[in-house]
């Protein structure tokens, strides 16, 4: 079929109420953004069986030959009296419901190794199961009831998977979009992408991209979200050469601001170098430490970090010189330079990062205002290197200016050196 | 009017090839419970003028006498190419805009200010200050464009604003919400939450929830959201006294279980009681420092934490000793008490949380399972509590479980004792 005018719904009240964010029809766009296939609309409806029977209905009724409709649902898949969404599938369909049977034997072989008393549950569990007549069925490996694909007409497909996001994702990779590649036309698409330090999405549309003539032309796609620090930009074409060609040109461009995805390749330098690294942090309050843990497996890199939020913890564990701190103040290009050396020392590693500043709201001289943020890196034997930035931000996004800044020092440090 | 029914928008490319998540719709569907109003519908499109003003139409036709329609769309409106809000505002109502101005006196002092080099700035931002002509003005007190309001024939009315959330959630609290109070009636409404630590949404429906009358009845509206470590329970009627029982309920029911909210009534209690504390961390890598400072003025209670991710930072920084971490090894009731413990000296601080634990995927064992944890609390010159727990989840929830868990356990301390 040719490339369809793919929909994705959500369904939840608790989504339409605003306590619960939807983060499933991100995802399910972003894949198959990289699958080669754009998304029309999202829809995110609450658990209201006539409300989303009717939306489905007007939507598979714009299907054509020229240009299919696929819609893509999550949510009410379950135990709960929420769950409806397989009736509503049926009743579209004019079909009943028949239990899957590779999903009744897993709960079974499930409950079976569990003994006699969770009879109840299996019961319970065995309810789920259930797929439309004649659907494609998509299988749950994580969770309980599987998915299922149904045609709508002869110009649209609906498919189906639970809310739950760690079962979706699986079923979305494993199952369904094997058979959106299978069913539908889509471009081979070529990606690439960088990281540009301190820029802003304006500034980088009018200097770089309203100049190139491949991104004019339609002939490359391309993306931009603003991260704290950074902005990530992408590039997408089906040809490969002209995606390189960009990727090389903003390396031209911004030089040493411009860079892959640090958070991924500084893990890996550190274990290709062998180096331990820790952090002593003010104002990040532990959100570098955090961040270089996020990883499985840091262990092997990070060794700990001191959070010296108050002055008498830069001096005890850091060895920060209470002249230093009553001359030059805890912001400062001095602080952080102790700080950073002091961690080296009292953590065992051959680099540190340090960070001092004021994250505010409160806490801002005529001299040192909110924003003003020093770092230090340290090394083993080496010279220590200080930085000053100012991010004039709110507090919680100064915090994670500093912390992905303080990350992309130490990476930016270790490439020039190692 | 009647109550509307009322559809979110959220316009822009980027959100629907899944780069970015449209939080503003979420933002603004919990204002209007709040305010007593539901939400009917999210829809997010790209950025197509041809698309949006095609939706846009097809939800208009649907109003009423008896339910108006309400539209509330965000983005669009700015300096780019992008931006074809007003454009597709005008063409809907067949009107020619106008510029605001309050905005445009407002842009001409701000940048009379700035001197002579910013004329060309101030041009691009006057550009920005068009709304609809005979629409209602919404001001905007913190970046350029403002808002507006226009009618779309008799029964529905299109309010749309700036996607950047900080504009949005200023406008739409400042200017929009009082005009929605004013147009539409709502009940007025009373609300109550809850944290339950510990409990999952399922398992709390079926023993609290499905046993309410007020609940059943539809008298009270209830809602829960599943975090790290607790779920978010809360309530809303009409009847306040019928919030208040529940309340009270579940406080018998959960006992020291069911709380506020800790993040916010923690510090409270901590500035009061003039206490400070710390933390030892390994497993959460800091994430409980950050958690602590993310409250401005965090200062006054937190002085600081050691990240030990590695046993030579647990020996070096906290005093837990060899023998103990070669018998019990890091995760371990007794090095969690040692770490506690030693975070007291290392910190100078009155009370310590210390956490211990797995958190995979990696490193489980027969005996110690990715999942399992250790907590201690620790009181100068008082006794150290060592709390077991086991979050057998992916790594990254995993540590929210933990570093949720490590605040709860210090509240719940502190408020048997002081």
């Amino acid at each position: 079929m040719n490339a369809p005018r793919i929909v994705v719904l959500s369904t939840g009240s608790e989504l339409t109420a605003g306590r619960s964010q939807d983060t499933n029809s991100s995802w399910i766009a972003n894949e198959l953004f990289g699958m080669g296939f754009t998304v029309s609309k999202f829809v995110v409806l609450p658990d209201d069986p006539k409300a989303i029977e009717s939306e489905l209905r007007t939507l598979a009724a714009l299907g054509t030959v020229q240009t299919p409709v696929l819609m893509i649902m999550t949510g009410g898949l379950g135990p709960t009296e929420d769950d409806y969404t397989l009736e509503v599938a049926c009743r579209l369909n004019g079909v009943t419901s028949v239990e899957s049977k590779v999903a009744r034997q897993r709960i079974e072989a499930f409950y079976r190794l569990r003994g006699r008393n969770f009879q109840e549950f299996m019961q319970t569990a065995i309810r789920q199961v259930s797929v439309p007549e004649g659907s494609v069925i998509l299988n749950n490996t994580v969770g309980i009831a599987p998915g299922f694909i149904v045609a709508l007409g002869e110009h649209a497909n609906l498919g189906c998977m639970p809310g739950v996001p760690g079962e979706m994702t699986e079923m979305f990779r494993e199952e369904f979009s094997p058979w959106i590649s299978k069913t539908y036309a889509a471009k081979e698409l070529y990606s690439g992408l960088r990281f540009i330090w301190w820029m802003s999405e304006s500034q980088f549309q009018k200097e770089f991209v309203s100049k190139e003539e491949s991104i004019a032309s339609g002939k490359v796609i391309w993306g931009v979200a603003a991260k704290r620090g950074y902005i990530r930009v992408s590039f997408q074409s089906d040809e490969r050469t002209l995606v390189e060609e960009l990727l090389r040109k903003l390396d031209a461009v911004y030089g040493a601001k411009s860079t892959g995805d640090v958070f991924e390749e500084l893990p890996k330098l550190l274990i290709e170098k062998k180096i331990v690294v820790g952090t002593a942090e003010s104002c990040t309050g532990g959100l570098i430490a955090k961040t270089f843990t996020d990883a499985p497996g840091s262990s092997a890199y990070f060794y700990g970090g001191v959070v010296s939020y108050d002055n008498s913890v830069k001096a005890g564990l850091l060895g920060v010189r209470q002249e230093t701190l009553q001359e030059f103040g805890a912001v400062s290009p001095q602080t952080a330079r102790e700080m950073a050396e002091g961690a080296l020392v009292a953590l065992g590693v051959d680099y540190s990062v340090s960070v001092t500043g004021i994250a505010g709201p409160g806490g801002g001289t005529a001299h040192k205002k909110v924003g003003l943020v020093f770092f230090g890196i340290g090394e083993k034997g080496g010279e220590t290197e200080v930085h000053e930035h100012y991010f004039p931000f709110p507090r919680s996004s100064f915090r994670e200016f500093a912390a992905h800044t303080g990350i992309y020092l130490l990476y930016n440090r270790l490439t020039r050196s190692v």
